[in-house]
């Protein structure tokens, strides 16, 4: 069953049923300001970071959920009926309801009454506001008298403090109110320089600031006092809990249509322009009246509309496929790189999933990220990498995640998680096949943030694989730390106390504990490290690192193959996991996929081997699971991990993230129909028909299915942020369709299903525009390019800077 | 307006009106499990700690307020009709609604459609369970076929976690079902051997534990699927939301009463008992069994409402006034000490103001709450006092706060609240003089929790007193560190960043900045040591600190009197604080209180000067402010207190907790008719005539009521968990009924209104009952008292241990 339908052509997935099975959400905002947004308008919107500086409040897990949100009433005065034309929070019956989430807007129209609206809800591309753009038209043969209400709820900044803090908080709400404008100015008064506003284009008919005055004691958003009697309170906050709440009167002929336009904003003063008087404590306006006014402004709101289009229709074009597949056009053109973007912009702080409180930037989300992400804007993703490796610690370690406001590393979090590093190597190369900028390396960086303690990038980058290097166990495979990619491996933990998190407690000294799947991820790391230093010609240092590539690479053959898969660790006594001699978790996936990327068993048949494996312990019909069989109790020397229900997240769910390594791996033994089938298989457009099982979005990944072993099998959660999105993109981009930056050109090396005939892929590298025809005519995978029709030497079509913008390339398989 | 009444005889709150301006809230649960209730079943449970152990969900500042709760819908099936016997959440119209809040329970009695209910919730005396007694009745001249659902959210223990870290816990939720119990075991798997239970005494129908099976997405509490179809789901919680709920069908003749009980608990088995069998993962259930199967007994229920009774009636008799004025005689014998049980038990962690998340038990708080509380039970005041100074460091000082589930100290909050170990010597010597145990002096307490630091109670104590002593600052007057009493006067903090916590940071080396606060409070705090000093016959530490008492005496002298008033303190550039120089902050309450508290001032006239300049500058028709003018703006030598608001909280509100120790100033200069004056304006029954004003219970103290500066004024917030209860209790009882418990024996001296012409008064003291009629023949403070009509020697009845049990005195006033 479906909920909605893809509106390729828009760009849009189109909702036509308010009751989804879960909040069905979208993003607004490219760059600082950003908010979240229900399909029936619930959410909130932030400035930067989501916990220290939240603008609206949002009440995660509420009954009835997904409440607060960006609210209208428009309230027929003559019927004394009222209504909300995103169906929450009122639950009208809409004559029409179709809510649009596209790339960084939302747009809903409905009709309730033969009153006809429209709002397009938007974060326009340089400032720090949403904009509601409200169409409103009279389709009766008579004249309607309404009112409309606005109403959002402020937070009090700190969003822990806010939802803990009440003691104080109930006494700080401030607000003012000027003009059409209502400032929300809680703590301006003293160590806050930022305010947020929340303004309309009409003259007002009243206003409300209180919330217990809009809504009324005992009541909620779905019957505001205000609204269902027609009239604003004037109520001015003192503490409690401030709103912005605009009443506007607006009578409409038969047929005629008004324009309206909210917005909704943050803005700093300097500290030393705070107040005006200067000896006052109210806000100095001046300068946000600029912007206030410059989107008041009707045609300034509709370029907004515009740029917005312009800049997502110039990013998805450095992508485009045409393959015989429909759900892969749609994810690869349209929702996966949107999603990337969105993880790269807010990582994982904010989602229906995520309370923004405590996460940051995560520094191996935020380098996995970025390996979906550079193409799109390379610039932002050079300055994501300098500020990841500022972060990083002068042993090559690194903070596990920094707050996004000061950029500095989480101390409550920490370090040790051991793979950490490794990750930024791979994010860097692919930051320069794709740019082809190598003065990236040379960039000074801190380390700990800390001045005085800069070294250049390549610096970063070698100490973060001596990291590795310098902590092998005994087998001579990586020492795990307090975990690798898998967060809820906690070999070291030991915890058998409730209030401990797994994630900061480490009771052994983790000399023992050796992970197989960093021993693959280093290898790659080390891979693409070689490979920058012969461009840098620095050969004795490629034969180090080679050295150590082959000795990990042995120790893998050695320690690390358990027969038919690769082990996944060995925990601190030394004994196997993810091994057939375990009772539970005999295979996990994460080191199949991770050694073959790395090239392990390639040459000598391990890896196949490893995937059938795949195939046949952890494939399933919804996707393949991490690991089999599930841990069916809690294993103090295994962690987190065993604290699940068996086939819930880490123990034994469909975990998106992995399932592209697996892809990748088929592809690398040239077997395009199985990598393809593992891709459709959580390909959520291809999920959309089975809506009411997956319940989440169909338009963007979910970090996770539920595995066979849970009860609900089947169905999705934690939509959105998650490693899941770059990574996918990764596997059906450079891999299945094969599509490649390296440091000397485009490579072009497609392992695709038998039954593809014919693909055509447009990709803008490097400032030109390759137009790739692709045509099967053999069974087989080998690629030959032809330029000009001329066949070249190999896959890769060499950069040179021409000056062309457009390249023609056509591609047979045999 | 009133919303209830006080029925005195009951001991009871009676609301009568459901839509009280805020939730009014009682307490349950007296040892170990607590819960917090409103007037419409609004509120949760917990086992020792609000964080970590928290049973049911609530919602905080939740739209609409005051959800979840204990709720049952009642539907006739007749009518296909539903509602709810607490109002919330259905909000149906009831023929009665009386909701009687008592002593550790509370009651309500309400009538829908004839259909009569009566539900009693209390927590009895030693078990960790929550009871829902219900009795149902059929008014109506026809049988009537009734379902019942109960339903409770289960909190997934850590509140803060449960509240913030969706991405994990939506997966982890478990239940069991088996007979009547629904068994809640999230994380039972893992590393708690704990879980909770919802038990029906009656056969079911069917049952849910997943919420949005019960409720359906998109509605809310007030109209759950499930009721309105009535028919239950039977579904099984696996992530997401667990709840608790029960059907059951239940048909009544006309007239017909049925009982059925509700159980909701906590239990702990042992780790080596945990599952039955136990290879399983299945709870064993034997040993709550015995639990449950003792309260499906209707004896053992009421068994358990009678003895909770009993106990509060044992305790309330320890102190019984009967004097002219009814507000007096409510407060002193029934809801005051009510509160200072409550504030004993549960700190300042959980009511509608504290969410229990970030805040333990307060080194201050709670030895100020002993105050209050000792006299009701004396070991437990005592388990306190020794918890309380193992937390304490080396140097003397003392963690701010310790969990109550580890009774660690606090390190995200850490210390140097300068004035925190002095209330240690103040709540000790309440503690012996109440019990002439003075074996606790010898109790061996660590420091810092660390075992092998172990020293007496006495040198904590000495220690206590040293810690002051050692940080005087350039007048010779006590660094203020941190903060004092007054936490949001932070004179050392110096905070431009609005992510820093005023409470933990720290920007100056604090060498300078002292409080005249602290001063006060270390001239009582020693002379109470150096009283227990005497008593042990150390004369030459008698002397030692009777010269530091001297040598501060005279440091407030020349350097903490202001001309008119005691000063406040001096900042950290030495300028003055609460002085007639300041243009804001002239005059500051908690010197005034503090200093003539301590005797400064009393003999030379200061006392009355500081004391007129008190009624003259801050006392209002609400109660005394905590200062004026209140501050305009933020100053960042002086911290949080300028961060709010003017006439809220620290900044200028009537900070309830300060009023008495003006009070017991007042009787100290022999002004009974002005104490008792500031007594009646914040005494919460004398207020309730004003309840649309007041807002907060009228029953209990609040921390605060809006200043004469703020926009509310009149305004209570924040009730329930205040040091005002244990000070307004020792006002009244100990200095304006003048019955104070001496080393030596009863002190009695009453400074009360002219106008009150007699009163009668018992107390039990050292298990000796005391009977004492006071009558006054004249118009000064004189009490004569009488012991067989003879006339005794001083104001003192001497304690023996001559076996009496009662004593019978007659004091005459002149």
């Amino acid at each position: 069953m479906q909920y909605g339908y893809f509106d390729d052509e828009k760009k849009e997935y189109v909702i036509t049923q308010p009751d989804t099975p879960l909040p069905w959400i979208n993003y607004l905002g490219c760059e600082n300001f950003f908010g979240i947004i229900s399909n029936t308008a619930g959410g909130y919107c932030f400035y930067k970071d989501a916990r220290y500086r939240r603008i609206t409040r949002y009440r995660y897990n509420n009954v009835p959920f997904d409440f607060g949100g960006r609210y209208i009433y428009i309230r027929d005065n003559n019927l004394n009926d009222f209504w909300s034309p995103t169906w929450q929070p009122t639950q009208n019956k809409l004559e029409k309801y179709e809510f649009r989430h596209g790339l960084g807007y939302s747009r809903v129209s409905s009709i309730y009454n033969k009153i006809e609206t429209d709002i397009n809800y938007f974060i326009p591309l340089k400032d720090n506001l949403e904009i509601w753009f409200l169409k409103i038209k009279n389709n009766k043969e008579e004249v309607v008298n309404l009112s409309i209400f606005s109403c959002v709820e402020f937070c009090l900044w700190d969003a822990f403090d806010d939802a803990t803090n009440f003691q104080r908080n109930f006494n700080t709400g401030e607000v003012e109110i000027e003009d059409r404008v209502i400032y929300h100015k809680t703590e301006y008064r003293e160590r806050r320089n930022h305010f947020s506003y929340f303004a309309c284009s009409e003259v007002l008919e009243g206003y409300d600031t209180q919330r217990e005055d809009f809504i009324g004691a005992y009541r909620n958003w779905s019957n505001p006092i205000v609204v269902e009697k027609g009239k604003s309170r004037n109520s001015h906050a003192n503490g409690w809990s401030p709103i912005g709440s605009h009443h506007i009167k607006v009578s409409l002929e038969a047929g005629e249509e008004k324009d309206i336009i909210f917005l909704l904003g943050y803005f700093e003063n300097k500290i030393e322009e705070k107040f005006d008087p200067p000896e006052s404590q109210k806000i100095n306006k001046k300068f946000v009246k600029e912007i206030i006014d410059k989107y008041m402004n009707k045609e300034n709101v509709k370029n907004g509309i515009i740029d917005l289009k312009d800049y997502w229709d110039g990013l998805l074009k450095k992508f485009q496929v045409e393959s015989p597949d429909m759900h892969t056009n749609r994810m690869v053109n349209i929702w996966n790189p949107y999603q990337n973007m969105i993880t790269f912009n807010v990582s994982r702080a904010a989602s229906f999933y995520e309370s923004g409180i405590s996460r940051g930037i995560g520094f191996r989300d935020s380098n996995q990220d970025l390996l979906g992400f550079t193409h799109l804007v390379p610039e932002r993703a050079r300055t994501r990498i300098l500020d990841l490796a500022a972060t990083q610690l002068e042993n090559g370690g690194a903070y596990h995640q920094y707050q996004p406001l000061t950029k500095k590393g989480n101390d409550a979090i920490g370090s040790n998680f051991n793979d950490d590093p490794l990750w930024l190597v791979l994010s860097v190369a692919t930051y320069i096949k794709e740019t082809g900028d190598w003065s990236i390396l040379e960039e000074k960086v801190p380390y700990k943030n800390k001045p005085g303690t800069e070294q250049t990038l390549l610096d970063h980058l070698k100490r973060s694989i001596l990291y590795t290097q310098d902590r092998l166990g005994p087998h001579g495979l990586p020492l795990i730390g307090r975990a690798d990619w898998n967060d809820c491996l906690n070999l070291n933990c030991f915890s058998s106390e409730p209030n401990e998190s797994f994630q900061t407690t480490t009771n052994t000294e983790g000399m023992v504990a050796e992970s197989i799947f960093i021993a693959g991820l280093f290898i790659l790391a080390v891979n693409e490290f070689t490979e920058i230093l012969k461009r840098k010609n620095l050969e004795e240092e490629v034969n180090k690192y080679t050295e150590m590539v082959n000795k990990m690479t042995s120790m893998i053959y050695n320690h690390g193959w358990d027969g038919d898969w690769f082990l996944r660790a060995y925990d601190s006594y030394g004994n196997k996991v993810g091994s057939k001699e375990c009772k539970e978790g005999k295979i996990f996936i994460e080191p199949q996929g991770f050694c073959i990327m790395a090239g392990v068993g390639i040459e000598n048949g391990l890896a196949e081997k490893a995937l059938t494996s795949v195939n046949q312990h952890l494939a399933t019909e919804h996707g393949i699971v991490l690991l089999q069989p599930p841990y069916g109790k809690y294993y103090i020397h295994l962690g987190e991990i065993s604290s699940y229900p068996p086939g819930y997240k880490e123990n034994g769910s469909i975990f998106c993230h992995t399932n592209p390594w697996i892809m990748i791996a088929e592809t690398m033994v040239g077997n395009g129909d199985q990598a393809f089938k593992y891709y459709q298989k959580i390909n959520p457009s291809a999920r959309e028909k089975i809506s009411e099982l997956h319940r989440c979005e169909p338009y963007i990944y979910a970090q996770m299915i539920a595995g066979k072993d849970a009860p609900t099998y089947g169905e999705a959660k934690n939509s959105w942020l998650t490693g899941t999105a770059a990574w996918n993109y990764v596997a059906i981009t450079n891999w299945i369709l094969g599509i490649r930056p390296t440091y000397e050109g485009l490579l072009i090396s497609p392992i695709v299903p038998k039954i593809w005939s014919k693909f055509k892929i447009t990709r803008l590298f490097r400032n030109i525009l390759y137009h790739i025809n692709i045509e099967r005519i053999g069974e087989g995978n080998k690629s030959t390019i032809y330029l000009n029709q001329k066949p070249l030497e190999g896959n890769i079509i060499p950069f040179t800077e021409s000056g062309e913008k457009e390249i023609f390339v056509d591609v047979k398989i045999t």
